[in-house]
């Protein structure tokens, strides 16, 4: 490929994993001769990237954006913005300078190359909050500690105290002798010892982790009033430890970060460094002619109102790919049949701005977020402006079911269910200073109309393997496709930026062969 | 305690955890009547808050400090700062501007009153990596995991997976049949299968959540080599899991935080709202009369090379305890022997400014710390200036027996084995694009002669309930003492404030009834 003109980043050697070659900032070494333009569809990060990575090769670029703003999905709710979804209401956004919330993508971890556009780019980054102790889980059940608030931190102190316990108990009887040897034993009761808390006998009888009931420890006689262990039965039946395994995921786990003043501003600084001359907003993309044979491909668009077409060397198209199959086009269909599989997904968020930060001031949460299966399913907090006079919680960020539950209502319904939900983990300050607020959901967003896909048959969402996800990936005639739905991170930037340097790439090699 | 000037902090009723009364900063509301002059010895967090909340009830306040500047061991090190030690080396620090690390004081966890002290000096936040999934751990041994470096990420998914295939195991096979009933062994097995990401058979077969060898999963068919798990005897043999437990404690748990541009900044703020009149630098305290039977206490200090002598209606220590015995004091024999039961620590730190952050750049790793058995103890990364051109690492923050082997060293000599043993957790790019280092040793740290001391006897730093320790607390005469060695939050700046406040406490209360 080096040699084909796109250089991928040089082997970094980290030694703790020599076998990692960290993402860089791909770019171009040579660049191509002749002119090739190259018509780019969507402005959201597949197709951004798609065309910065080609101006770097001196390809001419345009890129066809249906919205006012570039980021596609990465969209940022902010002073100022305005929608219109598709249930028919219009929002506008009003929070304070500075506050926002993002409807779409909000964290990015480590090892995305999202972080390399970031550098690049000039993008300040915040820890994102992805995990807290002082935050709370709330299940419904049957049990002593359903229905209840309950921190992440005394959660975690008994579930982790009791099956350390347990397991060292078992231990001590033998009853894995066939699995472990004495050293294994001993080894593995030190572990427990210090991962359960547990006291000399090997039972857990509480922790200073789960914290205190009153002030904690301080000056003087102020040795606090540790709580005291949950029982056994109750933290186990309880099930409050159900969400502990998600910021284990390869994805979620902590350090995870976020960039200063909004997720899309990464995508005004690309649409930026791309040119504004180069980005045709408010052009909706009709129709499309996928090219070959000696015919240049063309898309149909409308664009203040006048139907137009635009021709080009080659197309990429960066839209949903449930939208593609809307429009007027000359896909085979094979392919349509493809798209068909790419399903899309709801989810979305609501955004309440308050003028007392009550969940630092008063419940010592900064950041991270509070879990629940009740529809809202988490309560957000926010990851900056720490200390401030507002703050913009996120009183939901659900998916599938949960979310349909919400997106067909108008806000003030939506907010109303937020609410009560919300005051039934964080108390009745969650109903007071309330400024403003603002929903979106994908599903009910024009140009998205979901917020994400899943394929169907699919392992997960990293393992998109099925024929389907195949034969879309391929392109047709002079049209390539880019899109997080054609990556393995789906829902994350990380997949649709490799999905438009794939593009690139393939565009790039093809051009270097005469095209 | 209200009646009599101090209003403690209106109960807030965090409905999650309805007994919690979060502190806040503390006020007093009630000026006392007449002219009552306070004279604090330490400019440290103790003796600063001490200062700043008695001015605000109308006391004349002066302070004197030795150092030329606040925060005592909260000291930050930047571009600069100059010390001698007590080896009689003199370091400078010539970090690039804006660069540093906290030789002391380096997070704040959210239930600590630091933290309202920040937002009511206007003290930025910014988040504190205190659990990265992508440093790593590096302990030796005999074992197969033992000697190299494992992400904790890695670490983390094969303990769990296994711990948890081992129990479910165990209950399965109905070895702990009389401490679980059925229902709470189908919780528990739920519980296991999530939280150690076992396959349907019960068994960890490797997880996703450990990583992957190569590029993580991406667009198109780049699925991602995911790491195979390690064997379960080498797991569990290598002690790979044994720091695990480090940020369950209650001050070390996610979030943490600190401020922009080192956590000095609080204590520079603290004094610039005290007065810079009111603080004589330079002045260092050499005896002390406790006073009362109507005899003031009285200070001797030495200041530009003049013995001097200060008296006051009340004196406030803040002092560490083992350098007050150093001084001519006329203080009772039980607390001269009580005082020798608080026994200095040592610990430091050891900065290294590179002019490129490899540590994002090739080992995506953004903050957090790798740890290890090795004299380091650990290697923090920096929590700010992400993806800027340059950064300073911790080389190593350990404390006992671990640091006195670095502390008696000449700085050159601390680096070259600091570098030596990150080289090998991190490879050789540790040794590259260095370009100035400085480090702190508390213990040979003038004024300070210890990072924080350890209370013969006492069960913990967050249990002191020792004969002396109690015996310390009280005041002598006219005389109050302050200073994290007098709380249970021992080595936190949380100690130090509250100490503080409790002696503004103590002496607003004896002013109101008479002096």
């Amino acid at each position: 490929m080096a040699s084909m003109g796109l250089a991928p980043a040089e082997a970094q050697t980290a030694v703790t994993r020599a076998s990692f070659t960290p993402p860089r900032p791909g770019h171009l070494i040579d660049r191509v001769s002749g002119h090739h333009k190259v018509l780019v569809l969507g402005a959201g990060p597949a197709g951004l990237v798609t065309a910065y990575e080609l101006l770097k090769g001196g390809y001419d670029v345009q890129i066809l954006e249906a919205r006012s703003r570039p980021g596609g999905r990465v969209w940022t709710a902010r002073n100022g913005v305005g929608e219109t979804d598709l249930n028919g209401e219009t929002q506008l956004c009003e929070f304070s300078e500075g506050h926002f919330y993002n409807v779409g993508a909000t964290r990015i971890p480590q090892h995305h190359i999202s972080l390399d556009y970031c550098r690049e780019l000039g993008v300040e980054l915040l820890a994102f909050g992805n995990q807290n102790a002082n935050t709370v889980v709330h299940y419904s059940g049957d049990t002593p500690l359903n229905n209840t608030s309950i921190t992440y931190r005394q959660a975690k102190a008994d579930t982790f105290g009791y099956v350390s316990e347990l397991l060292a108990k078992a231990v001590g009887r033998g009853a894995l002798d066939d699995e472990l040897s004495q050293a294994d034993k001993d080894a593995l009761s030190e572990f427990l010892s210090d991962f359960g808390d547990l006291s000399s006998d090997g039972r857990y009888a509480g922790s200073s982790r789960a914290g205190y009931s009153g002030p904690p420890p301080g000056a003087g006689t102020a040795y606090g009033d540790q709580l005291e262990a949950n029982a056994l039965s109750d933290v186990i039946r309880s099930g409050i430890g159900r969400n502990f395994s998600f910021d284990f995921g390869y994805d979620q786990a902590m350090m995870m970060y976020s960039p200063v003043g909004g997720m899309d501003t990464i995508y005004y600084r690309m649409a930026e460094a791309i040119g504004a001359h180069r980005i045709t907003y408010g052009a909706e993309v009709t129709g499309f002619s996928t090219g070959d044979n000696g015919v240049n491909p063309w898309v149909t668009y409308t664009s203040q109102g006048f139907e137009q077409k635009a021709e080009a060397d080659y197309v990429v198209c960066a839209l949903p790919p449930h939208l593609v199959l809307k429009l007027k086009h000359d896909l085979p269909q094979d392919l349509v049949t493809a798209l068909g599989a790419a399903v899309p997904a709801s989810a979305g968020k609501l955004g309440i701005e308050y003028s007392r930060r009550w969940w630092e001031e008063d419940q010592w949460i900064y950041g991270g977020a509070s879990n629940t299966d009740m529809d809202i399913s988490q309560i957000m907090f926010p990851y900056d402006h720490y200390q401030s006079d507002r703050g913009v919680v996120v009183g939901y960020y659900n998916t599938g079911e949960k979310h349909q539950k919400f997106e067909g209502l108008p806000h003030a319904q939506r907010l109303a269910m937020a609410l009560d939900q919300g005051a039934k983990i964080h108390g009745d300050v969650y109903r007071d200073d309330i400024t403003s607020s603002f929903s979106g959901s994908l599903m009910k967003t024009k140009y998205s109309e979901g917020a994400w896909v899943d394929w169907k048959g699919a392992h997960s969402h990293s393992h998109n393997d099925t024929p389907e996800y195949r034969r879309a990936l391929e392109p047709v005639g002079r049209m390539y496709f880019a899109g997080d739905h054609l990556s393995n991170a789906i829902a994350w930037m990380h997949g649709a930026l490799e999905s438009g340097r794939n593009a690139v790439t393939a565009i790039h090699e093809r051009v270097a062969v005469g095209g």
